[in-house]
Order: C-alpha cells, then structure tokens, then sequence
C-alpha cells in the first residue's frame, strides 16, 4: 500500500488553492490542496507501524508556526508545476528535517526539499508559461498556522485516505 | 465552518465501494467511502474545541473492533441510497452511542442512527431500484477492523479534508 504524509493549509487557503486547481490540476479530486512532506512511497505494515512510531514522537518536539503564500511560482523550466509559494520556506523545510529523520530519512536525492502547494501540473510547458505569466499578476496575502501533519495512502482509484493525523507538541 | 465525524474502512472495502461510487455516488470525487457517524453541522471554534475534548476521551473507552460488509442494501422507498450494509451494526452502534454523547449529542432525530456505507445516492427512484435488484446479485463478503474515526470539515467545493484521526483505546 502506497502511504505519503502531507500538510492540509487552513480551509482558507485550500478554497484559494481550490479555485485554480479545478482547472489546472487533474489531481483536483483525488486529494485536498496540500503541501507534500513526504512523497508516496510503497509501506508493509512494519514499516507503517515503524513510521507512525517516528512519528508520534517526531511532532512532540515541533512546535505550531505560521506560514504565508504571498505568490504564484513554478517549477519551470525543470517541471510544468505551478504552485503557490511560501514567502519564507524555512520553518517548513525545518519541519520536514524533523519528520523525515530516523526511520523516515530520505534516500538522497538530486533536488532539496522544496515546500509548496501545487495549483497546476500534468500541463503543457508552453501552456504552463503562459498561465503563470497570468497568475503572477495576482496578489496573494494568505497566511495558515501548521500545528499538524497527516499520514495517508492511496487507494486504486489515486485518491487519497487519510490514516492518521498527528498534532504538534502533544504529550 | 462545517465539520463531520466518519469512518473510513480498510483500503480493501474503499477500492469496492469506489469501484460502484464512481458510477453512482455524485460524492465520489468529494470524500473517500465512509461510514458517516455525525452529519456534517456548522461548528463554531469553540464548539470545535469542545467536540475535540470530548472526542479525545471518548474514544479512550473505546476497543476496535470488526466489521463485517455482507450485502447491498438501501433506503428505498423512503431515500433512494443505496449501500453497502453490515452484518451486525450493533457494534458500529455503541461506538457511535460513545462518541455522540456529551457535547456531541444530537437533537432528536425522527431516525434512528443505521450505520451503512453508501455507494448510491441522488438517483431516480426506478433508477435505484433496478440498480439494487442487479447489485444483490453480486456476493459481499469484505471484514474491516475499527480502530479509529476521523472529523472532517468541508471546503467551499463540497469536498472534505480530515482535521483530525481519533484513535481508539489510546492512553
């Protein structure tokens, strides 16, 4: 079974996200607009219970921040995905060190984290280019407190189930 | 903001049900399959707050259990939902007694709680009769455990993004 962790941004920001993803992203109904922590990765159910072991104690030591998209981005040239983006990603990124540590560490990769909400993929460069050059036009001020991550797995049809919420600082 | 409480059963019953939902259920792009346990209910952060509470040491009382799907059934003639009906309720039915107790009691109902998990809805009444007459035909026979229920809140799209897994028996 395929088992991912990812942020849900407040409704707020998820109805914003929501407006462009129903035209850009063929992901619109398969899962809510949300910042992947943790890309889908085959689990067994050992290596599931490791992981929800991680971490219960992972986000005891993470306390709630806050984050503000204040832009459209992309990753053009590289990748057709548009997204919105975070004025400062550090406390995400340093959020995504805590989680996936230990049992969750990351094999390398050729590209660092890079925290985001997709709004646009699976689309044409040209098309993606010229979508972008429209959205960035638009103001974006949208701040949401993160104080909880989720875990979920996918079922045959894409979508995704969430599994397990897990809060920030709990005891 | 609205907020509901559901259960969603193993990956095993989600990838049946959603392999009926995709043809019958307008929801099937809006929410995974579930067992709805709570209706969706304006909430507001206090009231939120108070369901938390009180979910966090209700589902403390609380031992998983298992589910047994055994056939299609529905609501017909009075609503014209079709579903996926259990064996035994009874179970289902104590832990939705547990949870939608204290703060969470719901006004009277003229109903009584039927747990199900719905697979068809919205349909013509004909429509859902032969629908039915065809899925009875087909043999259910999908366990789940429970172990754990969700609250969910809605976006401005109809969809629903979980805010919270509440998992039984946890100390």
């Amino acid at each position: 079974m395929k088992f991912g962790i990812a942020c849900f941004p407040s409704k707020e920001v998820q109805d914003f996200a929501n407006s462009y993803r129903k035209r850009y992203d063929p992901h619109y109904s398969l899962i809510q607009p949300h910042l992947t922590i943790r890309e889908a990765e085959e689990w067994s159910s050992g290596r599931l219970k490791e992981a929800v072991a991680h971490l219960e104690l992972a986000v005891k030591t993470l306390s709630p921040f806050t984050v503000r998209f204040n832009r459209f981005s992309s990753l053009l040239p590289g990748s057709a995905v548009i997204y919105l983006a975070l004025e400062d990603p550090e406390p995400f990124i340093r959020c995504h060190e805590a989680l996936c540590a230990g049992p969750l560490t990351e094999a390398s990769k050729s590209y660092r984290f890079h925290p985001h909400l997709t709004i646009g993929q699976q689309l044409g460069h040209d098309e993606a280019n010229d979508i972008l050059a429209s959205l960035r036009k638009i103001p974006v001020s949208l701040s949401a407190t993160i104080d909880r991550i989720h875990m979920l797995y996918q079922t045959e049809n894409d979508a995704w189930t969430v599994h397990q919420t897990f809060l920030f600082g709990r005891t």
